[in-house]
C-alpha cells in the first residue's frame, strides 16, 4: 500500500483545489473533511462561476443528494466544461433509485461523457445497473455481499468507467477487473455508528475527487475508499457514538499516515462472483 | 412512561424514513439528529421528487426556517400528498410572528388540512394564535410560564392539531386536555447552553415526526419533546459549553433509554391557567 | 483593551439580531458562532422577509461565499435598506479574486454605499483593490506580510469604510490609520488547524456584525477580530486536530472574557510599509 501513502502525500503537499457542487445537506461537512485530508475545497454551484473555477480545479466532485433545476443545469455544465478543460469528475448519486428525479439526473450526468468515477452504495449503485427497489431514503438500506462486486464490475463496464461500491466490503472496478478494500479486524464500535451520521458516503466521493487530482482514475477510487475506511475505523475507536465519532473522523482524515492505514485496511483482488 | 419506551423502541427497530422539507440552516443537524435517534432521514425540497417520497416516506416533517418560493411551493405541494397518502405531518413554524413572510407562510400550511402536530417556542406558537409581537428574530425570546398551557390549548383547538409549546416546561394539547413536559430536577448547565445552539427547537420538530411515523400525535408529539428534553439534560451534563454539549447530544440521542429518560423527565397532565 | 471587554458585555447583555444573509457552507456554523458569542441571529436570504427584518435588526452580515441571482439581489436589497434604516453592514467577499462573479458581487455591494466594514483574506481584499490573480479558490492561500497593513489602508481609502485583513497577522483600517492584531505568543497547534475548517473567516465577519451592533466600526472590526484569534487560541491549545478544535471554538466563543483576551492577543498601532 505504499502507493497509498504517495497519493495521500501528494493530496497534503499540493493542496489540489476540489471544486464541488454537492447537496445542500453536506456542504459544510464535505468541505470540513476535505480540509482535514489536505485539499483545497471551493463549494459552487453558481453557473456564473463554472467558467472561471473548472479550469482552475484540480478535481470536480457532482453530488446529486439535494436537487433543482438550477443545481442540474449546473452539474451538467460543469462536466462540460470538465471534459473541455480534461479536468477528472467523480459522481455521487445519492438517491438513485429511490426517487425518478434522481435516477434520471444521475444518469443523465454519467451519460455526458465526462465522469470518471461514479461512487455510491448498493442501492444507487444497482440504479446505475438498471436494477430499481434497492434504495430506501438516501442511507445505504441494502447491500448484498455476494452481488456487491460483480455490480462494480458491470455498472463500470457499462459506462466505462471507474466504479465504486461501497458498504461493509468495498468493490471498486474499472470494468476488467474488481478489486476490495476492507478491514482487517472487525470493529463494533464502527458498525454501531457509520449509518448514524449523515453524508459519509459524500465524504468518501469528495475524497475521492482530492485523489483524482494526484492519481489516476482506479488508484484515486481505491485509495480515497481505503483512507476513508481507516480513518473512520480510528475515529469509532475513540468514541462509539455518533456526535463524538463525526468530531473524531475529521480529526483522523487529518492524522491518518500510511502505518495507520496498512495496520487495518487491505485491498484485494477479487474474482468477481454472481451477478448484480 | 412505559409507553415512551415503546415509542423509542419502535423508532429504532423500525427505522422510519422521515422526509423534511426543512430549512437550510438546520438540514444536516437534523438529519443527524433522526440518525442518532435510529430514524431514516431523506432531506429532499425538490417538488419533482416529491411524488415519489410521499408514498415511500413514514412521516413528513416541515420546517419554514429559510422560504423562498419554489420551498414553499414545495411543502404546500408535499402536504397535499401527505393528505391524499395519508403519511403525518408535524410542521415548524420558525419565526413565525417575526415576519409576515413566515407568519402567512405558517397559517397557510397550518389552514392547508393536512398538519397533524405543530410545534414551536412561545413566540411562534403565539403567532399562530394570532398573537404577534412575542416573537425577536427565530430564537426563543419571550417564554411566559403562566401562559404557555392555555396557548397550546388555543392553537390545537383552533386548528384541530395537537399543538406543543416548548420551553423551560413544555406543553402539549389536543385541544381538550394539556399535558405538561419537565425536567425533575434543575440543571443549571442546560439552561447554559440551551440557547446557545443553533436548531434545537428543529431537531424536536424532526424527532416528533420519527415518532408520528410509529404512534398516533398526541403521544408522538409529548414523546419527541420528552426524549430531547432527557438527552439535553445528559448532553449539558456531560459539557456545559455550546460546542461540546451539541454533539454530545447526538450521542445521547442515540444513548438514550428508558431508565434514563424515567430518572429526569416527567409527563403530567394539567389544568391550564389563564390565557395566551 | 477594556474597551473590548465592554463591547463584549455588552453584545452579551443585549443580545443584539445580527441578520445573515450568508452562505449554504456555513449557515449553521454562523449562526452557532454567533450564539455561542452571545448574539442572536437570524438567517435569511428571503426577500420578502427583507422589509420586516431589517428595520428590526441591529446589525446586517452580507457573505457571497455562494451566490446565484435571487441571493445577490437580496443582498442588493438588503444593504438598500440597511441605508434607509441606518443599520450597520458588514461584507464578506468571499473568493472575490477568484471568479469573476464574486469579484463583480462584492463590488457591486461595496459601491452600493451602505456597506461600514469589509473583512477578507488577503486576495480577497486585494481584488476589492483592484489586485487579481492572489486568490486560489476560497481559503486564504497566500498572504504577503509586507503588503497586508498596506493593504488594509488602501482598500478602507478607496470605499471609505473600515477594512480588515485577515491572517497571520490581521490588519484594520480607517483609511487613515492601521491596527493590528496578533497573537503575543506563538501557537503550533493553532497554526495546523487554523486552514483546515471552513468558514471560520465567515465566523470572524460575522462576529464583527454582533459588535457592529453596539459599537462604532473601527472598534467594532478589531474587537471581532481580536475575540476571534484569542478564543481560536485556546481552542487550539485543547485540541491541535480540525474536528475537535472546530467543537472547541464554540465553546470558547462561549467561555472566552477579557483575562483570556490579554494574556494571548495585543493591538497595536502600525506605521503601514509599502504599498499593496
Amino acid at each position: 500500500m505504499s502507493w497509498i501513502d504517495n497519493v495521500l502525500s501528494m493530496v497534503r503537499k499540493r493542496r489540489p483545489l476540489v471544486h464541488n457542487i454537492t447537496n445542500l445537506v453536506v456542504m459544510n461537512t464535505t468541505a470540513n473533511a476535505l480540509l482535514a485530508l489536505g485539499a483545497s475545497p471551493i463549494m459552487s454551484h453558481s453557473v456564473e462561476d463554472l467558467e472561471d473555477l473548472v479550469p482552475m480545479a484540480d478535481a470536480i466532485v457532482i453530488n446529486i443528494g439535494t436537487l433543482d433545476e438550477y443545481f442540474t443545469y449546473s452539474m451538467l455544465k460543469a462536466i462540460q466544461l470538465a471534459k473541455e478543460y480534461r479536468k477528472p469528475v467523480v459522481l455521487d448519486p445519492v438517491g438513485a433509485g429511490a426517487t425518478k428525479l434522481r435516477t434520471r439526473a444521475a444518469l443523465m450526468l454519467l451519460n455526458s461523457g465526462g465522469v470518471r468515477v461514479a461512487r455510491g452504495n448498493f442501492g444507487e449503485m444497482s440504479a446505475l445497473a438498471g436494477v430499481y427497489g434497492r434504495t430506501k431514503g438516501v442511507e445505504a438500506a441494502v447491500y448484498e455481499s455476494d452481488k456487491a462486486a460483480g455490480l462494480a464490475l458491470e455498472v463500470a463496464s457499462k459506462y466505462s468507467i471507474i466504479a465504486g461500491v461501497t458498504g461493509p466490503v468495498d468493490y471498486v472496478s474499472d470494468g476488467r477487473r474488481v478489486f476490495s478494500v476492507e478491514l482487517k479486524k472487525n470493529s463494533q464500535s464502527l458498525e454501531q455508528v457509520i449509518g448514524r451520521v449523515t453524508g459519509l458516503g459524500c465524504m468518501v466521493s469528495a475524497i475521492i475527487g482530492a485523489f483524482l487530482a494526484v492519481e489516476e482514475p482506479l488508484k484515486a477510487c481505491i485509495a480515497g475508499i481505503a483512507v476513508f475506511k481507516a480513518a473512520s475505523f480510528y475515529a469509532a475507536e475513540e468514541s462509539p457514538y455518533p456526535g463524538s465519532f463525526h468530531v473524531k473522523l475529521y480529526d483522523w482524515l487529518y492524522r491518518i499516515d500510511c502505518e495507520d492505514m496498512r495496520s487495518v485496511v487491505k485491498v484485494g483482488s477479487v474474482e468477481p462472483q454472481g451477478e448484480a
